[in-house]
Parts: C-alpha cells; sequence; structure tokens
C-alpha cells in the first residue's frame, strides 16, 4: 500500500514531466518551421498562408528571444476567446465538447471545498486506524484523512450520509442547467444557420426491391405518391468499396512516384530503382519512376472501366459506376425543411423494416459502407457484437488483474522473495507503486478504440458521429468494468482474500463499498499518469510533428503538397470523453469516502479545459459537425457514475454498520437519480434527437421572403455523393458539391471570416 | 406437503363445482326472464328486442323440454363464428383478446405431450426421493414425476437442458407467428374500417399560455401557421368534473323517484315517505315524490348555471360551460388522414413538453380527467406511484405469507397442536390443503384491481385503454412477486428455512430453482380453483343476474328502462391478462420440472377459450375499441415469463449439479430471448404505435374519390365532447355526435347489421 511519501515522489515526477512538455512545447511553437503542427487550424480555415513574419523571426528558426520569455502566454490567449465566438470558429461540436471539463469543475469544485472542510476532519479526528495497526492491517496516511478512519457504528457516518445527499443535490443542479444550456445552445446554432443540404435531406433505407423498377424509379415514384407536396429529388447511392480501394491504392503509389522523383531531382546522376516483389525486397529490379507511373496508368484505367459517363445539362459531365452497384438507400430531398422534418420523423410504410427514414447526417459524416443492410442481418449484427462486447470486457480482466497485482510491493516480495533487496530501496518502491499501475493501464487502454471502433462499424451505423457516440458507450462500460470495478475489486481481493472467502456471497455493493477507500492512492497516481502528465503530452502533438517533417522533407513539393501533408487532428470523443467520465466517477465516489482525491481531479479538469480550448482554436479540425447530439449520452454516463457513486456509498455505509436506518435514508438516492435522469430525458433530450416543425416552418417562411428565386434542386442535386467521386483524384471531372463552391448559394462565410480574422489579429498578436 | 389423493379431492371438488355452474348456467339461459343477461349484446346491437318467441316457450319459464336436452349446444355454437365475423362482431380487442387463450394452447399443448412423453419417464426412473424418505424428507407422489427424483449430478439432467431449448424454441416460434398475424390483424382492421372522428384527430396537450390569445384562438393559429395546408377545425377541453358529478347525483335521485313513484302506483294507499337525514335514518319525514321532484328541479338548476348557451349556425344551440373552465387541451382535426398522421408523429415546439400532441384515442376511449396535466406535475405523479407500488407489492407479501404457512398442514399442527384430531381427519386435511390456498390468494386479488386502477389514473395516462394496459402492467409485477415468487419463496422459506440459513445468501436463482419443483401441487390446486371453478363462475354471471332482476321489479317501467338495466359487462383486460399471463409462467416453467402439472393448465386454456369466446359473442360490451394496441404488453409479458422460467431452470440445474457444463449452456437461452424480443419488437411492435403515411396516404385518396363533397367540418364538429354534455341526462338539447346519428355520414353499419342478423339466425337455432 503506498504510503504518502509515495504519492509525493509521484506527484513529483508528474508534474516535472507535465512541465517539461509544457515548456518544450512553449519552444516548438515558436519556431517558424512548426507552425503548421501547431497552428494547422487557422492554415485550413485560409485565415494564414505561412508563419508570421516578423523581422527579428529566422526562416525556421525563432530568433526574437522576447518571445521565449513570454512563453505561458497561450493559456490567458486559449480562455480569451468568447464562447460565441468559439462556436463559430471551432464548431458546436468541439465548444460542447470541452465544457464536458467545465461541467467537471463545475460539479467537483464546490463539493471539493466542502468535503475538505466538513469531513476531513471528521475523519481525521477518529481514531480507528491506529488502533487497527495492531491488528495487523496496513494503511497509509491518506487513509487517516478517509472514512476508513471512522470506527464501526459511529454516530459520524451521519455526516456521510448527510454529505453524500448534498453532493447529489448539487451534481442535479448543476446537471440540470448544463443540459438546459447545451440544448439552448444546439437549438440556437440550428436556428442561426446558413443553408445546409442536409436541412432538407432524409436518408432513405432499406427500398424494397420492385420487379418492374429500378431502385431510383421505385423511390422516386414513392415519394411522389406519399409526399405529393414536398418531394424534390433524390441521390441514389453507390456500392463504391471497390473504386475507394483502387483510389487509395493509386494515391499510395502517387506518393512514391513524388518521392522518386524528388530523390531524383536531388541526386540527378542515381536513378533510383526498387525491386518489384513484396515490401521491395526482392523480385526484379526496375527504375521505380517508370514502374509507378506505369502502376498509376494501369489503376487509373482499372477506374475507369467501373465508371460510366452520363452527359448531363448539355455542358455538364457526370460520372456514376456501374448501375448494377446502387444500393437499395438513397438520400432524399423535399423542397422545405417541413416536409423533411416530416418525412424524418414519421413511419412511411405499414412494414417497419423498409422505407426506414432518417435525418440525414451531413455529407461529411455519413458512414458509406453501412448504407445497405436488411433489418434481420442488423438485429445479428448488433446480438453478435453485445456478446463479443462481454468477452472482449471480461477477458480483458486477466491482463489487469495480473499488473495490479504486481503493484502491490508487498505482494511481488511475497510471490517473487529473491526480489526483496532490490525492491525494498526507497525510490525502487516508489516508482513502482507510483507509475507502474497507472502506465500499464494506460497501455492497455490506447490498442482498445479500434477494436471497439471496428465493432460499431459492424453494428450497421450509418453516420460518424453515431459511430463515435457508440464506441464511446462501449469503451465507458469497458473503462467502468476494468479500470474502475476491476481495480477495486480484484486489487483487493488479492489483498483480502481471506477476509471476504467467509463472507457470504453476493453482498457485492458492500464488498465494493468496503474495498473502495483503499484503492484511493491508487486512483491518485492513476490521475497524475493519465490526467497530468498525459494531458500535458497532448499538446505537444510529438507524433503529428515528426510526421510533418518526415513528410514535408520527403514529399512536399508545392503550397499544396505541404497543406496535404498537415494533420490537424480532431477531438475524439469515443476515445476521450469515457476517460473524463472515469474522473467524474472517481470524484464522485471519491467525495464522501476519501475528499483529499478530489483536488487532483479538479487539477486535472482545471488544466485539461485549458489545454483542450487551446488545441480546439489553434489545431484540430473536426471531420463533422453534428451539433453536440452527443450530449444526452454525457449526461446519462454522469448519470450512471452517480448512481454507481451513491450504491457504493450505500454498500460502505451499510457494511461499517453506521446506524440501521441510514441504509433506508440512502435507498431513496439512487431513485431520486434515476427520477432526475427520466424527468431530463423528457425535458431536453427531444432537442438532440427530433426536429420541432415550428422551427423548420419559421426557416422555410423567411427563405421564401428572402430569395423567392433560389433553385434548390440544382443546389441538392450532388449534395450527398460519395467522396470517391469527389475531388481532383480520379481525374474525371466531377461535379463539386461544397456548398461554398457552389456559385447558386451565396453564403456568409466570406462574412464570418472577417470576424473570425478580427479576432486573430488580437490573439494572435501575443505570440 | 399435499398427496396424490389431496390432489385427487381438490380435482373431483372443482370439477364438481365447474359442472355445477355448468348446469346452472345451461338452465338458467333458457329462461325467458334471463334473456337479457345471458343475450345483452343481441338487443344492444339491436339485433334483438324480446326473448325468441316460440309456442312452446313461456313467458317467464322456459316450458320447452327438449331444449333442456341440448344444454350444452352453447359450446359448438361459441366456436361456429368464423373469425373475420367475430372481429366485425365484437371487435378486434375481444377477438384478439380471446387469442391470448389460444396462444397459451398453441404454446402449451405441444410442450405437454413432449415433455409428458420424454422427461416423465427420465424423472420416474430415478430414484433419489425413495432414498431421501429415509432423510426424514417428505414428498408426494407427484414430486416422483418431477425433476426432484433425478440425482445429484445424474447425466439425466441433460435431457431436461434439451427440453428447455426445444420449449423456448417453440415459444419462439408461436410467439413470432402470433405477433406476425395480429399485428396483420389490427393493420387490415385499421384500414377495412368506415371513416372515424380519430383517423382525423390528433390530442393536443400542455398548450402553453398566452397572454392575449384564448387557448382556442391560440391552438388556431398555432396549427394555422405549422400545418397550413392540412388544418381543419379543434375542439377545446373543458374541465367539466363538476357538472358530471351533478349529472351523477341526478341520475341516483332520479332512480328513487322512479322507485317511490312504482311503489305508489302499485299501492296508492300509502303514499311512500322517507326521512331526509342521513341514509334515510333519521330527520323529518316527507313525501317521497315530492322530496325527489324537488331535488331534481334544483339540481337541473344548478347545472343550468353552470353552463351557458351558444347560439350557432341559427338552428342549433351548443352547450359550453363557463370558457374560464377551458383546459389547455384540444382535439386538433386534420382535413386528411396524412395531416393528421404527421402531426401525430412529429414534435411541434422546440420544448418538448409544450404542445404535445398524440394520435386521439377514440371519443369512447378518453379519460377526461387527465388532460391537463403539465410536464413537471406528471414526473412528480410517476416518481410517487412508482414507490406506492414498491410498497404495495411489498407489504402485500405479510398476509400472503400468513396463509401459506397455513395451508401447510404440519405447519398448523406445530403452530395450533390443539386442532390435531380435527386436522387429522381425511377429509379436512383435504379441503383445507385443496382449497385453503387457492382461495385465500384469490380473495387478495380481488380488492387489488380498484387500486391499481386509480394509480394508473393518478399517473396521468390520457385513455381508458392506456390505463387498463398500465394497471395490466402493476398487476403482472403484482402477480409475479406476490403470488408466483411469494409462494415459491415464502411457502418453501418455511418449510425448509433450517437448510437455507447456512447456506450463503445471495444465490437467489439457485433458492427459487430448488423450491420450485416443491410447490408444484400448491399451483396444481390453485389453477383448479382459480382456473377452473372461477372461470365456469364467470360465465353464469351471477351478481349481473341478481342485480338486472333487482332493477327490474323495481326501477323498469319502459323498454328504455329496461334496456338500461342491463349491464353487460366487458372483457377486464387489466385484471384478467396478468392471470392469463401466470399460466402460461407456471406452464414455462414446470414444463420441464414438473410436466404433469401442465395438462391442468392447458385444460384451464381450452375452457376458458370457449366460455370467452362465447361470452363475447353474447354478452360483453366494450367500453372502446383499440385495436389490439395491448398486443405488445402481452408479447412482452410472456418473454419476461420465458427468461423467468429460463432463469429458474438456470438455478435449479446449477443447484442439482448436473455438470459443470451445464449452467454456460443455459446462460444463451435467455439472452437469445431478450435479442428475440427486440427482433420482434422492432419488427413489427411500430405497427401498435405508428401510423404509416402510405396506409393514410391511401385511405385519403380513396375517399376523396368516391366521396368527393364531403363536408368533413361538420362530421369532426363535435365528434370530441365531453360525455357529460351528451345525450339527455342535461334536458338540454346537445348536438349529437355520434357517428351513426349524423346524416351527413352514411355509414355501413347498416349493411353490418344485416349480415350478423343471419348469422344470428344460424347460431341462435339452437337455443
Amino acid at each position: 500500500m503506498a504510503t504518502l511519501q509515495d504519492i509525493c515522489v509521484a506527484a513529483a515526477i508528474n508534474i516535472l514531466s507535465a512541465f517539461a512538455f509544457l515548456v518544450a512545447f512553449a519552444i516548438l511553437r515558436l519556431q517558424p518551421v512548426n507552425d503548421r503542427v501547431y497552428f494547422p487550424k487557422w492554415y485550413l480555415k485560409g485565415l494564414r498562408s505561412s508563419p508570421k513574419s516578423s523581422v527579428a523571426l529566422g526562416r525556421f528558426v525563432n530568433l526574437d528571444f522576447k518571445m521565449y520569455m513570454r512563453f505561458l502566454n497561450w493559456m490567458p490567449a486559449a480562455l480569451k476567446m468568447p464562447e460565441p465566438e468559439l462556436v463559430e470558429h471551432a464548431g458546436l461540436d468541439s465548444a460542447v465538447y470541452i465544457r464536458i471539463y467545465l461541467l467537471g469543475l463545475k460539479i467537483l469544485f464546490p463539493i471539493t471545498i466542502l468535503t475538505l472542510v466538513v469531513l476531513v476532519p471528521v475523519n481525521w479526528t477518529g481514531k480507528t486506524l491506529e488502533l487497527a495497526k495492531f491488528k495487523n492491517l496496513t494503511f497509509s496516511n491518506i487513509d487517516k484523512l478517509s472514512i476508513s478512519n471512522i470506527p464501526t457504528g459511529s454516530k459520524r457516518f451521519w455526516a456521510h450520509l448527510v454529505m453524500s445527499y448534498v453532493c447529489s443535490f448539487w451534481t442535479f443542479y448543476v446537471l440540470y442547467k448544463e443540459y438546459k444550456k447545451v440544448a439552448t445552445m444546439r437549438l440556437e446554432f440550428l436556428a442561426s444557420e446558413c443553408r445546409r443540404p442536409d436541412q432538407f435531406t432524409v436518408l432513405v433505407r432499406n427500398v424494397p426491391p420492385d420487379p418492374d423498377e429500378s431502385v431510383s424509379e421505385h423511390i422516386e415514384h414513392f415519394f411522389c405518391v406519399n409526399h405529393p407536396d414536398h418531394y424534390l429529388t433524390h441521390q441514389v447511392v453507390h456500392n463504391a468499396v471497390k473504386l475507394a480501394k483502387l483510389v487509395e491504392k493509386k494515391n499510395s503509389f502517387q506518393n512514391w512516384l513524388v518521392y522518386y522523383q524528388n530523390k531524383y531531382e536531388r541526386n540527378p546522376v542515381n536513378k533510383p530503382t526498387i525491386k518489384t516483389g513484396f515490401w521491395g525486397l526482392w523480385g526484379s529490379r526496375v527504375d521505380a519512376i517508370d514502374h509507378y507511373t506505369d502502376e498509376i496508368a494501369k489503376l487509373s484505367e482499372e477506374m475507369f472501366n467501373n465508371v460510366t459517363f452520363i452527359q448531363e445539362d448539355a455542358e455538364r459531365e457526370r460520372v456514376i459506376i456501374d448501375p448494377k452497384a446502387i444500393v437499395p438507400a438513397a438520400f432524399v430531398s423535399f423542397k422545405t425543411r417541413w416536409g423533411a422534418a416530416v418525412c424524418a420523423q414519421t413511419q412511411q410504410s405499414k412494414d417497419p423494416t423498409i422505407w426506414l427514414t432518417d435525418w440525414a447526417p451531413e455529407p461529411r459524416d455519413v458512414f458509406w459502407d453501412n448504407l445497405a443492410i436488411p433489418y434481420f442481418e442488423l438485429t445479428i449484427r448488433r446480438l453478435l457484437m453485445a456478446v463479443g462486447l462481454f468477452f472482449l470486457i471480461f477477458f480483458f480482466m486477466i491482463p489487469i488483474a495480473f499488473v495490479q497485482s504486481l503493484a502491490n510491493i508487498e505482494g511481488i516480495e511475497k510471490v517473487l522473495p529473491f526480489l526483496k533487496p532490490l525492491i525494498e530501496k526507497k525510490v525502487v518502491t516508489s516508482v513502482i507503486q507510483g507509475f507502474l499501475p497507472g502506465i500499464a493501464l494506460k497501455i492497455f487502454l490506447i490498442v482498445l478504440p479500434k477494436v471497439l471502433m471496428t465493432m460499431s462499424q459492424i453494428e450497421g451505423f450509418t453516420s460518424l458521429s453515431s459511430l463515435e457516440r457508440r464506441s464511446a458507450q462501449k469503451y465507458h462500460l469497458f473503462i467502468l468494468v476494468n479500470v474502475f470495478l476491476g481495480s477495486v475489486v480484484t486489487g483487493t481481493a488479492l489483498q483480502q482474500l481471506h477476509q471476504f472467502i467467509d463472507a457470504p456471497a453476493g453482498e457485492f455493493a458492500k464488498t465494493i463499498g468496503m474495498s473502495v477507500p483503499m484503492k484511493a492512492t491508487f486512483f491518485i497516481t492513476y490521475i497524475m499518469v493519465d490526467g497530468w502528465a498525459g494531458i500535458a503530452a497532448e499538446i505537444l502533438r510529438m507524433v503529428p510533428l515528426v510526421i510533418f517533417h518526415l513528410k514535408n522533407t520527403f514529399l512536399v513539393k508545392t503550397e499544396q503538397d505541404r497543406e496535404q501533408a498537415m494533420d490537424p487532428g480532431f477531438l475524439s470523443f469515443a476515445t476521450s470523453e469515457p476517460r473524463i467520465q472515469l474522473y467524474i466517477l472517481l470524484g464522485l465516489v471519491y467525495s464522501v469516502i476519501t475528499p483529499v482525491l478530489l483536488p487532483f481531479i479538479v487539477a486535472f479538469f482545471a488544466f485539461s479545459f485549458l489545454i483542450f480550448r487551446h488545441q480546439i482554436i489553434n489545431v484540430y479540425d473536426q471531420k463533422y459537425e453534428s451539433g453536440a447530439s452527443f450530449w444526452p449520452d454525457v449526461h446519462r454516463r454522469i448519470i450512471i457514475g452517480l448512481i454507481i457513486a451513491q450504491i457504493i456509498h450505500m454498500g460502505l455505509l451499510g457494511a461499517s454498520g453506521a446506524d440501521k436506518s441510514t441504509t433506508p435514508c440512502l435507498i431513496a438516492q439512487p431513485i431520486l437519480t434515476l427520477w432526475f435522469h427520466i424527468f431530463c430525458k423528457g425535458r431536453f433530450e427531444s432537442a438532440f434527437v427530433r426536429f420541432p416543425l415550428q422551427e423548420a416552418m419559421v426557416k422555410d417562411t423567411l427563405e421564401r421572403a428572402t430569395e423567392p428565386n433560389l433553385n434548390l434542386k440544382t443546389y441538392l442535386q450532388d449534395a450527398y455523393i460519395h467522396p470517391v467521386f469527389k475531388g481532383s483524384k480520379l481525374d474525371i471531372p466531377v461535379v463539386i458539391d461544397e456548398e461554398e463552391n457552389n456559385p447558386l448559394v451565396p453564403t456568409k462565410r466570406t462574412s464570418r471570416q472577417s470576424s473570425i480574422h478580427s479576432f486573430d489579429v488580437s490573439s494572435e498578436a501575443d505570440l
């Protein structure tokens, strides 16, 4: 069991490493050569095209030493941008995402103050642990500040009971306010948005086959009949998996071609050659440039055979793939937002498994591979994935349990007695206990998200945002079982197995309740490693930095290439949100048990808020904009955390045998929480999943008045086109569908840019 | 513990009493004087106006002795009517309701045959119980046929495991077929229905207050703006609670007035007098007829003050109550079914707690008192009722446990040793063990439904059908916990407490699994009392028979009075469906445990099917028609029963220590069941809760073509009017809203009548 000293050593290590990351960041970001790594967002928005030029700055290295003096200036700069501007600059998703950190602060900061003031004195003056010393039980100084120090059956437990209620009600209050605020922000965001294709469009899936008509005709007829006043047009979906693979292969060859061309240019004496076999390790040696040029030509031809041209409008040429590759799904557009809102919310056919209509995700957000999965297959897939998730979660337990047992010095000494002399050195002890459990867990967790995302893809969700939300749900479950429960139960099971084995089984809450206080030190180290140093590493962006410079050296020829070499990254909701939830859960659980743990969490939230606010302003470029549709999930998971905390408090107080009357007092808490959840769900959730007709009507009316001559059909014609058919990659002229490029539809983007630019000047002046 | 002989005695008693009920019914129903008690449906449908006249029949007593010879002829007659005709005659609700009995038969009859053939030999040849005799354990012959007779750890348990899977898959198959069938029936029923106000109407609740407009104006403006092409008209809802009470009071006085008038006519010498005090026990003595005439006049005046007249259309007079009594809810009607379907399924305002739209229940089905409950109050009410239900369910345990302990002869002898000589007489033993537990339980259960219905009303549901469904849900939970689990655990707890007390707590499934086989005899007696004799008593209609003759003697003066004196009754879904679920649960649980219990259940289902089919043809008059919207509930509860059965099998096999490998084999079962439930829910449930636009469009188009000049507004004007304003009770001319009385809308009713009439002739010829 870690002592107070171990904690201090770990804290020192983590604070120092976090500080080192920050200093490195402060220096690296000032170098002009790294400008595209640390400020890619401004490049992508077209607000910056080269590093700030200043007389004192060098070409690659910043020589203006005054700027190094103010190396922490990015922190106030990150906080300066007001929220409405942030929403406009980075999108609602990002702006709301960092509100989760703020929410953590809002919930936990007052609770921290309150519990430190009220409960720490109550706990400290209990004398149980000092007496227990004689009973062969180990404990640390931290435990003296925790509920473990209260003698069994003491009246002091009433203080904890009352505090548990106070914490719950405070959380209710903050959650309610926040849900209301986010719902309002979402509605305002949707209302203020300019025209977008997804406002008029509905995704129709499971179009039944028709013997006489093609899919396209069938869709047109169905909607002409059933939505006669509103149907406008539709776009069928193509199965472009094969084509997408070809495009990807071609891009890779293109990169190699550029690489060898560059090599050749710099050293025209040696013409670069490669071997044609596996990974260039064997096979006949050929000229590299010729080889890739040939391959690319071959691929272009193959792609050409996969597509056919349709002459449209006389001057426009459209490209589609083989008509046989049309899948039974389509994006159906309506004349008005009202018509689309109606179609998205109603059932079309009496068979609820065909003609499924959902509001279309925005074009960037569509996950194209999943649009054509029949109903039965979908339910089977979900069943299999549920079973798979169960096994994934419960077989992952085994390695974690092993690492956990290692983290216990006494345990190692018992298992491997020959290591005793090494381990008993103070420094080694502190390192093992402070670092190892946290890092081992962390490595496991890095492997996981990709697996979970693949599982979600198999489940058949049709948009990237829903895939991320689903993966987050799985990940959260995983973290709950493996990180939280796994750490609490397994660690304790090894320590106190002999105490448990005689007691009757099944008293799960009590078991956990009893072991939670003893894991406080473990979680403190975990928070420091994962929360402090990990977040500081995030801002340094080591991996994108290295990759950018590699690409810049070997592949970049033009400005456009450099543009593409940037990897701004994005906020990954699926991996980071469940981790925030773990911290909130820990905060709620330990609020009345070991209040000294809370300041560590509060520090994490404050630090993360700062860093991520900086990142979303300067770095991240979100792949899609879902209008904060993840908030109900965030809310629900905090409620889950709250209920878990309440049950643990119940188990702990029950097991500590406070009064007989405490358990009935506490049982009302989870019921109230459930009710609060149902109340909030009814009150706010529909803002995130439904589409009020009144709002749609207002926007329609406004639009009719301001733009009576709008040709909506042209606007929507090619909005939902598979990304493979987009851009110059295909070497075929395709219709450009991006809103801003469509001359028919002037948007507000230009006016927005100027407003951002004015901010840009002020906020970047500090650099 | 009941022996085989006890069971036989109980069976004899119950079969005899059931037979006695049937004979009594066969005789009573042939008496012309009882015709309105046993065939009220035909009178209500206007297909019969007086008892069948025949030369041989007397005025009050049937003298045609040939008819007594064929006294069981009603049974084939009840089965003769084909299902489509039954739907037309009695409504879809009733027709689908008796399909629940059929479903029970379909599930359990093949299972019965199979388990009797396969498992009884397997169980019989196990020798455990004969050995156990020496270990001071009591058992009956029934137990020899059950799983208790298999020795611990035997390979024979694999037979039970396989049978458990076979039963589950057979149940899946039948449930799927049945869900599909009922969904089809519902869709066909809705499609074939003639025009009804609820097809065009949406119930709007939580209309927000507006400072400038009345509720009615506000509603009109809102829907004119947001559904401009579809909005037709609306009717506001009045708070008529006070008026309804006055009407009720007046009706009661009217009855007394008629009673005293009749008395006076028969005996003109004594003018009847009453005392004016409490219950006529004291106070000054006045002339009864004058007193009631005065009171009625007073009430009429009071009612008059509560309402105001509005002159409409010149010749029509409408009555409404005080405008201040308008509640913020309304029935909004649309020009097309499509428009109504759209409005019912979409969200209107961005605040999801106002402008709530739901498909309107049919006018008879509306529960008027609950239309104006604000959102917050509604959630509070639901919370309180959930807590209330919890206490109701768990405090009801106590009396049941007491009665259960009485049902055990050995228990009584221990508690009250002086009763020993009496109890040990064979007959008394059999009566106590065969009858008492069943009847005591039954009495408890009769008290309950009214309480549950009141609780559902407080929860704020807006239609009678949803109230019934909700009450059924509560009642089902109650039966599960108190009748099923209560009987299994409590009974056993008293018998085997000493065996349990040492084992670790929490192994709930195992505990139940072990005690279930021992309760088989109890459930057999319960099935006989509740299922056999109880159902036979249903057909005799003792209470309506007595009340009808009382009313007929004292109150009836005209044919119309006699019409009103009839009490046809109705199928009470809320009380009887959960009981069916109990039988299905018992069948599924005991299928692999004690297969000899199953024939009793199968007999119950066959007998009930017969009797209820007779009743819905000849007697019951449903209060509303919901189009079998209760089927998803029925399906879900059978799934719940199946999962409980599977868990019990798992616990039993786990506790019997079959192989270690059986429990993992069985754990897949509940998961598969859950998946099956989700699959069916997605596949069929929407047919019961949503309204496909395609269907609406088809009906609209058809109607436009066949009746181009239909004045829908007039048709819908007064469809949703509070029942207080209806009929002649108010002595005020009101607009008649019943579809059949509206001259503008010719319905198919007349043509339907003739088809029923033709059936009537054939089926009644047997009488």
